[in-house]
């Protein structure tokens, strides 16, 4: 799978549909990923993202010294390998290794792409002002990756507990929204 | 259609697979409807959401005056009118009017419930601390509603502009996930 380069002002589209995204974060080069849902776009361009990651997470800790990650885009070819991340803590076990998911090099940052995502966004912290309440990081995404290949990703979207939507049929509206 | 009465501790399941609201606001008996999907979940219980309301729209100054507001949930059947309700300002005309939406009284907070939605979150603004930098407010969802008759709401959910992608089929995964 070759990764083409993706206009940051066009992040928002991938994210806006609200797929559950796998985020990546490294220490001293020992990687982590992590399973998420709760993240928002807060602006165009340059593309910021809102997420809340718990301070019950390994990651919290690797996310709030490094602010560095991936945010990586499964569908649901992987999703049991997703399901199976967020099942287990990186503390104890390497999931790359266990789920058999593929490291790459990021061009900006320290965290790696997973190679099996079909999109993967470069990030920075950039606010923490809301972390200590709320565990809410916003994060600037400066560089995003796609698999050209993937026109109708079947990305997965949580409803609770082991229920999940997988993404339908893509239909157009007239609208004027950006 | 009759609405039942939804736990609060559930909430989190319709908001985070990331379908577009519509956010209602309303100042002297003056409702206003707003699309939006730049929103995520910040806590499980009392459910909190966060949400990015631009300044450019009519329905900022509305919660920020009145800090609260009605988040409904709209499915594929009402698509084209969602759209509408994105490509006009509640500035120049009645929404529920020109879109044939029907409001009905919210039992918590004065902005109406959206009819023909198949759940409404009624909210309470409870944190403006991001709403100076992001537009970013914060929401305690403090009763909610669902029409128990749709097993499989088809949520639709933004691509960016005219592109939109409605829910797909559901799947079980083991998943330790809340």
């Amino acid at each position: 799978m070759t990764k083409k380069s993706f206009p940051l002002s066009k992040v928002y589209g991938l994210l806006e549909p609200g797929p559950v995204v796998l985020v990546m974060t490294a220490r001293d080069g020992n990687p982590n990923i992590m399973t998420m849902s709760w993240h928002t776009m807060i602006e165009f361009e340059p593309p910021l993202v809102g997420c809340v990651i718990s301070n019950r997470n390994y990651s919290f800790g690797l996310l709030k010294a490094t602010k560095e990650c991936v945010i990586n885009i499964p569908t649901l070819e992987i999703a049991e390998k997703v399901v199976g991340c967020g099942n287990t803590s990186g503390a104890i076990i390497d999931k790359f290794k266990k789920f058999g998911l593929t490291p790459k090099s990021a061009s900006q940052v320290r965290a790696p792409l997973i190679e099996e995502c079909y999109a993967n966004l470069e990030c920075r912290v950039v606010d923490t002002k809301m972390v200590a309440k709320y565990c809410f990081f916003i994060l600037e995404v400066v560089k995003a990756w796609i698999d050209p290949t993937v026109k109708n990703p079947r990305t997965i979207h949580h409803l609770g507990s082991d229920s999940f939507m997988v993404a339908g049929k893509k239909i157009k509206l007239k609208s004027k929204m950006k």
